[in-house]
């Protein structure tokens, strides 16, 4: 497995990158990593570790692409960014396999769109994080932002890209799938979400379970949550801001009485557990589904930690060829799809 | 003022209501309820308190509304039930000015839409909750269910409604208005919320102060999130359920160990402070705003202290002449909207 690694644009660029990178070598015997950012910072970081030198290549690139960047604009005027230049080698190298990038996520997904193959018949790649759920499982998200505007027939696209990325990443056998939804009833939601559920319901290999509410998003009754990408954006980001500020909250409160220290002093190594628990940079980031090329894009603030999470996920889809069984999965859904796409006036 | 009371169709129905409407009796000298349910029921329920018996009349109605009943039908079925005959009278009799109601949403919500006159200038009445907010305030989210497929020019008028809301009930001078998108930059989202920033931007009268992203919805940010129904209401739900499920999880693990029951112990009060801060029941429930009479939904688990917010969620808009303000405020604004919607195909 070749994994080319986009190093600049996250917080932590391009340090955790390369020792993430480097920490991953041993981890997985099979892997070679293609670091592209400025090449003499990338050299002179890497003389600090002990490793087998054929396994790690550089690539100069030193320009970066951030979140001031508007993705339309990068995509044409940094051609020569550390990001577009991974994208670019991405596509033209037949040999690299995947690409991580902690970078702009509007970038990523803009230059994607315009060099990386689709997976044939899929519209529009989409985005897939993953969620800890109070059960201790994880629960993925597919849509979570990459498609605003979309077509009842994209909802059968997600469910098959996010059920066998589920697969494939997490061993989830038979993820269960629920679209999400503001009402479990069948009859709930507007037009789209109406025709979503009539066609998840007939949609061949896929283990959907019905509408979901965003209320049931941590509580580990589904492994694949199918959204449009709005509703999707806004289910997890009001989940992760709840989190974080009754966290907050708890902290704050604790420091209101001596009693309520000593207490928390007693308590310390569970919540620590608990805020553990709720790091996202354990789950590693977002994958972006869809794609011909397996493409995994890591939190702006990743960490050493988070960097070897995205790779192991890079890793695990690569080695169960999920994008082969991806294509399988819309053989036997294409009556459904085909059906749906022919009145939608694409 | 005149509040009309459905008794029935909640989980503490219909005890939590009359001992509310008794206990706020006192509160409010200037109010008046009628209270529609099983009125034998009713009348000795009512035996065993000391009141004004001038102040309460009893309507017998006594068939109940559920949310087993599909709100459409419950219209034309259910004719005689407490809610729709409370809706009725509300209609009817003009010295009544308030409706209460704890029952089944879809159905208050179907039958005041065929019942109650709009406010003018408003295409469709509109969901309020508020939320309890980390810096202690409150905050609204204006629509947050009843209305799934929406124009531009609906966010003008959620943002009228709220505004005025948060003003006559919270006594918030100018509140500051967000619309809910998926980044906070001007250019994000689909195009419905492209133009309804635009809208929002250039409508006078209201404190608009850009998108923002679900979370920072507890924050305090913001005293009035505007939202199509379907996003508000899953951003609603996904804060609810991760609150909930976090504070399950925290109860689970310190019961772990004996430290952290003993830990737990010494914040026992700090723990109950926190559930309290949460508990919906403080915040009385949701209004539902755009009609000529004032609308309250309470929680459908209402207990006493819930119902009794929910009456001072009526006297408030009642007191301040909320609908008056919300007149001028469309008046002021008639020329965004009339805009706007001579491009909606309406």
């Amino acid at each position: 497995l070749k994994i080319i690694f986009d190093l600049l644009g996250g917080d932590n660029s391009p340090f955790a990158g390369i020792e993430g990178c480097v920490k991953s070598l041993d981890r997985y015997p099979d892997t070679e990593f293609i670091l592209v950012g400025d090449e003499a910072q990338t050299e002179t970081a890497l003389e600090q570790y002990t490793f087998d030198r054929n396994r790690i290549t550089t690539i100069h690139a030193p320009e970066a692409i951030t979140g001031n960047d508007k993705p339309t604009e990068a995509v044409r005027t940094k051609k020569d960014s550390s990001m577009m230049t991974a994208i670019r080698m991405l596509k033209d190298d037949g040999d690299i396999s995947a690409l991580v990038s902690t970078g702009a996520t509007g970038s990523l997904m803009a230059g994607t769109m315009l060099r990386i193959k689709r997976i044939k018949g899929i519209r529009r790649p989409a985005f897939c994080p993953v969620l800890p759920t109070m059960s201790g499982g994880v629960v993925g998200v597919c849509d979570s932002g990459a498609n605003v505007d979309i077509l009842p027939s994209q909802f059968v696209q997600f469910a098959i890209l996010g059920s066998n990325y589920i697969r494939a990443a997490y061993g989830i056998d038979d993820p269960k799938v629920a679209l999400l939804n503001i009402g479990t009833e069948e009859e709930k939601g507007d037009e789209l979400h109406k025709k979503g559920y009539e066609l998840l319901s007939n949609t061949p290999g896929i283990n959907f379970v019905g509408n979901m509410e965003a209320r049931d998003l941590l509580t580990g009754k589904y492994d694949l949550v199918v959204a449009d990408g709005f509703s999707g954006n806004i289910m997890i980001k009001s989940a992760e801001g709840t989190a974080l500020e009754l966290l907050k909250k708890i902290k704050r409160d604790i420091n209101k009485k001596v009693k309520y220290k000593m207490g928390a002093a007693l308590m310390y190594k569970m919540f620590m557990e608990e805020k553990e628990f709720m790091n996202y940079q354990n789950y590693g980031g977002s994958v972006l589904l869809g794609t011909e090329k397996i493409i995994v894009k890591g939190h702006g603030s990743a960490d050493v930690n988070c960097v070897m999470k995205c790779i192991e996920l890079a890793h695990s889809m690569y080695i169960h060829n999920m994008n082969d069984k991806v294509n399988e999965a819309l053989e036997t859904a294409k009556e459904t799809i085909k059906e749906s796409e022919e009145k939608e006036d694409v």
